[in-house]
């Protein structure tokens, strides 16, 4: 390889609740190396008192810092780094504030706050953003993954029509799924909704905490139960589905009673179950808002997207796709857009 | 008190998944006696090897039974046992099938299972209930209260036209909600359709296990934040609603982070948001059957009927009673229903 390929050009962290991925990158904001560590901002290592002269309530942060990168800097001083997730939260290493929506995704970019390590470094912080609406909504990270699916939107958009490309929802199912309505307005691309969904979260408290839990097994050798997660995507389509959430969750529990579903089936079809609800109060969404999306883009583990290809297939999504590697993207684009990268590095 | 008033006429047990409780029952069922016992049926005592010479795996019902009534029967050797709840089920003493709805409440009595203990006594077991619709619907105890509900409103029918006595809905708040639709056919009160709802099993999960829970505080001194709880109730019947409980929980946490909500605030918003879901749900499909029940009768804990009792009036339900000791009341008609009662006891 070419050493200038290897060159570093950003320092790219992606800080969120429960773990800490930082990126090195190189031009065109290439990935050079991955670290994966587990501390993310509500479990920062302990830090002794030995270790930690001076310590104060933001060491944690100083110390996961130097784990992540601190080798990378010293090998490469005058490099740029930015972070994005709840790293900008309250309980993080420096409140960032939210941006409001609706927003241009070119604004987020000028909006990073900073902090200083204790060794000099200034690190950059991507602004969450929220939406006050009657039940407000927030997002931290998310915007950066958002940006990162959009620039590879960009790179296709000149075989499109305008048209296709005018509305896209972008789908980032998990703990909290969120769902974000982008709009291209006069070549700009600006995110005008946003809604959130506890279905990851939900999941897992279901199958570890309540009666729906106790009967179901973990999938077989065999796989997935397919037909088991398409009945349950279903529901929320039928009348039966109309009782609601709180409503069809227990037909988990009553299928099992008669004979219709095993302990592998239950837990499949409590999946489809809970993605088909989302789904579906997604579509009466759009519906209200007369928004019809060219196409969806999701963002997300591969098995999850997978999922949720399959259920936004069964209930009419016909164009479907997955976008890699949004988060580091996002942040190359926000590091851009930020004056953060001397143009001879980016190109 | 004249000693026959004191004659024991029934033993009654509400036997459900976590606790047992024991009614001796005197002449029109009036209550003698009351135990509560932690025996539910998925908590049973360990008998040790030493005590249970010819141990099997229903030595357990056999003790607790001992214990809850042993001592009654043994002073009025003649009397009748009757037993509602999990006690019916594949987990219980013995499995007592499903009966199906629509079903004359009078029926239930004449589908009682028998046990025998190892004594000889025999137990009779009340069946639960099965709606057998796309999605199935269980219950077993509830169809007991059921029946306590409408003996109690029987006493007050004679003053009411029959309009009014026409169509109950029946609501048992808890950890399992259910709604009871009751008409009343020639003289007979059947149950035509039931809805279950796990509210407080969700609820549960959710302050205990997501993040929802980690910025709640318990109630203070001043007690519940009736303004949250309201919020909380009217959500469902608003625009946001539409997007179901999977997305507006997420509130929870946003009222909290935008200073809308304090810990305290954050419990009730939840407890109100959960049940006006539920309470919504059910307006929806009372619409679609086109059913507008003339009263409503509520059967749980006083604190949680209270909840609800507010909730309902909130979205505009305008009769609602709570029945009180609708278990007892409901074992002993079925213990008559069934025969088990001399007439002269039963007076």
């Amino acid at each position: 390889m070419n050493p200038a390929q290897n060159q570093t050009r950003l320092i790219a962290l992606d800080w969120g609740t429960s773990s800490l991925r930082a990126y090195r990158l190189g031009a065109q904001g290439r990935v050079l190396d991955l670290r994966s560590l587990p501390w993310g901002v509500m479990q920062l290592p302990e830090v002794t008192t030995a270790v930690a002269a001076g310590v104060d309530d933001k060491t944690g942060f100083e110390f996961a810092f130097e784990q992540a990168c601190g080798d990378w800097l010293r090998a490469a001083p005058q490099t740029p780094v930015i972070a994005a997730g709840m790293v900008g939260s309250r309980q993080g290493w420096r409140e960032t504030p939210y941006l409001p929506i609706p927003i241009a995704i070119d604004q987020i970019g000028g909006s990073l706050s900073t902090v200083k390590t204790r060794s000099g470094q200034i690190v950059h912080i991507v602004p969450g953003l929220i939406q006050s609406s009657a039940l407000p909504n927030v997002m931290r990270g998310e915007e950066t993954q958002v940006i990162g699916a959009l620039a590879l939107l960009d790179a296709e958009r000149n075989s499109h029509t305008a048209t296709e490309a005018d509305q896209v929802l972008i789908g980032l199912p998990g703990t909290h799924s969120k769902w974000v309505q982008i709009r291209r307005l006069e070549s700009q691309d600006r995110i005008t909704h946003f809604d959130t969904f506890m279905t990851g979260e939900l999941y897992a408290a279901l199958c570890g905490h309540t009666i729906l839990g106790r009967t179901m097994s973990a999938s077989d050798a065999n796989g997935d139960d397919h037909a088991a997660f398409d009945r349950g995507v279903l529901v929320a389509q039928t009348p039966a589905g109309r009782n609601g959430l709180l409503s069809t969750m227990f037909s988990t529990r009553t299928l099992g009673l008669t004979g219709a579903l095993d302990g592998v089936g239950q837990r499949e079809y409590l999946s489809g179950l809970l993605i088909g609800h989302e789904i579906a109060a997604l579509q009466t969404l759009l519906k209200d808002q007369a928004q019809q999306p060219a196409r969806v883009m999701l963002i997300g583990a591969a098995a999850l997207c997978a999922r949720y290809t399959r259920a936004l297939g069964a209930v009419g999504f016909d164009r479907i796709d997955v976008a890699a590697q949004a988060t580091e993207r996002g942040l190359w684009q926000l590091a851009l857009g930020a004056g953060l990268l001397r143009s001879a590095a980016a190109d």
